[in-house]
């Protein structure tokens, strides 16, 4: 097999600050994503701050449309062809259009090639095209609303280089970002990749610890992550009294409680019943026990019985109760979550996979004794618990601002997909 | 038919400011919430502010058991039997655990009576039990985890009075609330409540209003808000230019669009199809011609052609482009949507319902043209857009803190549950 | 002195489910809310919840003009005067503006009374004029930007009847609302009422608690925090592990991290110097040992030790460390905290007020604990904190959205105004 | 002048995917932030996505002790010294406390030195120290509060090694991520950062663009935004109708509102004094001329009219009426905005500084028209906007979670400092 992954191949340049500024491993990562591969032939690294450097990369891709997009891409970040050519124009046929193929402006300062001389685009704005006076050799944005007929614009990526801004001046730092969190994203793909780590880990007989906050029952979410459960998705659960409480109610006092989520009506009575139940297990003396004595015979925690899941429950100030089986002491319940997550002492492996859902104390909590190898998927509908795990920084930390009840019923759905999958390959 | 419903009654009574503070409409409330219904006995209305009040209320129920429950739920805000009797006591059988059937606290002043004589609880907590000592004739809150063996606790909440805490100061508002707006509460059923009510409006041929964002594209729920708009649920859709943009760019751009949907990895060109998809229908002329000359063959856009389903869409500062059918002036867009919400003008009827979906700007927007008969359900990931919606303040507004995904998701698997029940009772 | 508070006086008349639909409150509310008085005239109250009610209010204010105003806003709540006359017309001289003192409409149901009968206003929306056709006998809702010069506008509230819209339908609940918070309120009268209160309660030797989160010292405004103390308005101090050691680094590791924070750049090493001043700290055996060893010169808990305000440090399972004062058991955290709210066992009182700040976990383990009749403030820049801690519902708490740093030195300089204004007072 | 700028110099070596997994700028970043500087020595590029590369760096600084510390941090990104030795141990002399001077672990892969050997660190977890058993050559990670007397413990940062984990796979992009929002940074020094570039660019009669929303007259920060308008640092605004119409009405219903927002209490009447506010500026003909005929006497417009403070009100669907100023097409708000961005056709020069407080809309429509280089600092207490604005992902966007109110006081108390400061160096 030859080195060069892809037959159609590009040298480009790139200069300036571009190791501290990010330009290099931008350009690089976006030829990676966008599907093609690269070689870096030529680079000369500044000594200092101030020193300027410069790369020529080969950029390479399987077909030459697919080169001509990765160009593209990478144009806008001041990436341009080593062997520079003109613009291409075309006449607007239509008022308020532009002609098909035009150059979409950035906000930066950019260039366009006129007679083998680089122009200054006036206007600079962006998501506009560029108008050429090929007559006066001047160039500027114009608004898509704004075209008149005639007028000459940009088409292609060709003879047009962006100039990014410069860094922050010396003494500043460049303000090392940590976090993409989006609630705009679509989330379906994200949910898929996890299903297939939760399948793969179960293949292998690893493990998988789920963190969880009480909006799981709140939210009538509890259904998924029992089925979850059942099918030996979950090995370990680390909550608090919180979860197991609520949980447990609705075990307890599944009828008359039934009733009012069916209504959907506020349960007035529903606090009570919160601390009945945990009066109730109290009195039994352990969760186990009181599934044993069959007063509760459905639930999270009935199925972590069960199906031998592990739990620790931990306790906090705002707890009400507790439940017998919740560790009141913080250094105690830490102890007990290293256990889990090491191994070796509880008789069982590490955990391999964590999956924290609506609680911002147990994940970060968690997140302070889990490995950077361990990796993380953080579900929560707040936007701060989020980007509070994401500053862990680390690449195996994936956030996703959503709902619990549908990333849950979704992921039910995915795996399901994927066992059907599975069973009809081997089948 | 006999006036009075249920056969079980008890007379209750309440006294204070029991209207300016609520009381009264809040006790009457819980009694309907719980299925009781209520015959105002008599009533004292104090004249003046200071003056207090006094009612007395028969609470009726169709059985013991509940005439019991509700009574327990309106003693905790201080409405208690007419005829008096000590509270009941027990005592505590298991250290840590209060005996069955404990009264639990509120933390408002509470009174038991022990011999015929009201006694104040001292310590009070809410979720507490409270421990009496009959022969010093004191009582007071004790918490679950400290109850020793032996302590004699109030168990039901016989002969237990709560009294409420006082108004705030003359001169003061009692700062009355609009919004009740929560991320924890079961939204299935508010979603099925949504779903009866857009097949109810569809068999009676009445018109249903969408206002929706962008984030209706961006979180793929596009096939869903399809699918209503398919099966005749939506009659009007007012939008901006962003989300038939993204709509339009994804049934354009959708095979490499789909592709990175499926990657789930960013889409950094995502923004340059935007400005080419607009720029391709304003080639067009407009949405529909685009749509007949098959540059436009699916999305919500395409539907709206396609089903004769009306839509306005209101430009705004931000909009690139903007596409063709977009009305510029905020005057005109807002004559537009005045048009179809009152009907007539546009040979339809008047908006019947309205569904706002992912948009602030919009949904204010309508919210200030709707009339307070329309019902009007919100939904947003971010809460601010709800509760500001919320403050219209009017019963009909229902507000839900949701991810848009899986709300249209559950929507349409609630609706075709609809179809198959109806069709099943009609077959 | 009579009974009657004001001379101008006017019966107006409320009929519907005026109590349980809360239109009766809330009518009351704003006749006190605008500085009138009223007393109840007649009442009937609909014995069952389909049986209308109605009452007589005689609305009474100290002036002609302020009876006309309140007049106008319970208007809109349907609150109309016993002895109805026709509204009254004015003319628009000015195309696109109404003439001077117009109507403005609700998006409620609404009727004019022209000739002695009540016409339904067509068109309803809200912030529109209602234009009159004299001789056709109808009236409609008119935007201001649509007036044409010529026709008849609503001038005053004489006239006008606003029919509010029904209750919800049998068996459905009124969705009692819980929380008023907003960001966009006035603060500054707010934190005003906070300063006086700390002021009174100072004066009368009384106890304020301050729950406190670590968002005190990262936004830097430890040092109001410091002077609120020195001066001796807070007396209790509850807290956890994060604000203690953050605040203790700061004092520790002044120099370096006050560079850091001089230069605003984010501090790489603060997260270890956070561990070494929790160990540093737990070297010298205690806080108070370590101030007293002169290691710790300065903050929050520096000055806690100073002038004896008590605190309680509880535990959690996301602290590192911890301090050697923090109570890592949380049922022993619940026991010292409900000592020092009820005072007693303390050798201290109870407490009077409780501030709490930028803690979620900690405001709502407090908020378990405190009996209703102690007020309450929470401040977070956080909705969801506050709205939750509202949720406890007692007019007593109040929810501020804000920034902590801001709200502390406003805190401060009020009280400097306070205690300004005394001093002249006094002298 | 030599090229050394520090005489402290230590070669240290950094292997792997160090570009394309951020490990080299960041750790250039470090260096920097530290108050250090580099030289590159030799650096070896892997030409392909699957190549490790390795650089040399000379760390130089001013001092032994800076250089230590900055080889500390940069140590925990994998960056170690060519000449490597064994790490240091010290015992532990109490129980429950590091010994001083511990090394504090992160939660990577680590490997520390003993008898020239690399020995891999066991049960690896942030926030440890590194217990060495010298006799086995193990080494684990001990919690704080585990800590014996008698283990042995790391010291200093000398001979441990850390090892980034890898780069996510194969066709993975890196997820590279935009944007840095905090709501717990240190503000002030920000905030002082944009005083001095106000101050600057007043001084060099540059222009100072204001985007705002109606939140800075609801929080009452109002008169803090005009003082900056009377002291000349601010040349344009562009607002919508909402903060032009409050800031209005506050002027002409001043008492009455006064008198509200003196007594804290919502104001039921607001709104209608909203519209009135427009309809006497509708009436008047525009807000110039309201100043002129004297009903305006106060505020942001009428300090704007008085100062020659250039303004573009651009409308939306949600206004009300709208005011007569108030550029409803959106078209022509774009257009009038890019007028006074660019400078020129208004006789004046382009922006210089743009910032934006407390709006999503016309933040992000600005954000469309401005270049690159304008510097933008952009104020929200919703992360969202911030964060959106953040995404346009240059170096020259500061994003700051905060209320409005305080960060203009601050903001006019710098400016006042800086003044002052100013006239003490010139006097």
């Amino acid at each position: 097999m030859s080195k060069q992954a892809h037959p159609f191949v590009e040298p480009v340049e790139l200069k300036g600050h571009i190791i501290d500024s990010l330009l290099l491993p931008k350009v690089l990562d976006l030829i990676t994503e966008f599907g093609g591969s690269y070689r870096i032939d030529k680079i000369h690294v500044g000594q200092t701050r101030s020193d300027p450097s410069s790369v020529v990369i080969a950029v390479e891709a399987a077909s030459e449309e697919l080169l001509g997009k990765i160009l593209a891409q990478i144009a806008d970040h001041g990436a341009v062809p080593v062997h520079a050519r003109d613009c291409e124009l075309a006449e607007a046929d239509i008022a308020g259009a532009f002609p098909e193929n035009f150059y979409s402006s950035t906000n930066q300062h950019t260039q366009v090639r006129l007679g083998g001389h680089w122009i200054t685009v006036a206007d600079q704005e962006m998501d506009c095209g560029i108008c050429v006076d090929s007559e006066r050799g001047t160039a500027r944005c114009v608004a898509m609303s704004d075209v008149r007929i005639g007028q000459k614009f940009v088409v292609g990526h060709r003879g047009v280089k962006v100039v990014p801004i410069d860094r922050p001046g010396e003494g500043e730092s460049f303000g090392f970002m940590s976090s993409a969190v989006s609630t705009e994203k679509p989330k379906g793909v994200t949910v898929r990749q996890i299903a297939a780590d939760l399948h793969r880990i179960r293949a292998k007989g690893g493990r998988v610890l789920l963190v969880g906050g009480p909006g799981i029952v709140h939210t009538g979410s509890g259904p998924y992550l029992c089925e979850l459960i059942r099918r030996g998705y979950i090995q370990v659960l680390f909550a608090g009294n919180a979860l197991a409480t609520h949980d447990i109610e609705q075990s307890i006092y599944g009828t008359s409680l039934g009733v009012h989520l069916g209504r959907g009506t506020s349960v007035e009575a529903g606090h009570e019943h919160h601390l009945r139940a945990i009066n109730t297990v109290r009195r039994a003396g352990s969760i186990a026990r009181a599934v044993d004595l069959g007063i509760i015979r459905s639930g999270i925690m009935y199925e972590c019985v069960q199906h031998g899941v592990r739990y620790v429950l931990c306790g906090s100030i705002r707890d009400d109760g507790p439940l017998p089986d919740v560790v009141t002491d913080a250094l105690a319940s830490q102890e007990r979550m290293r256990d889990e997550i090491r191994g070796g002492r509880n008789g069982q492996g590490g955990v391999d996979f964590c999956l924290m859902i609506a609680t911002t104390l147990h994940s970060i909590a968690v997140g302070n004794l889990l490995p950077a190898w361990v990796k993380v998927v953080c579900v929560d509908i707040n936007p701060s618990t989020v980007i509070k795990l994401n500053d862990r920084g680390s690449f195996q930390t994936v956030g996703l601002v959503t709902d619990v009840e549908p990333f849950l019923r979704v992921l039910v759905s995915e795996v399901d997909a994927l066992e059907a999958d599975y069973a009809h390959e081997s089948g």
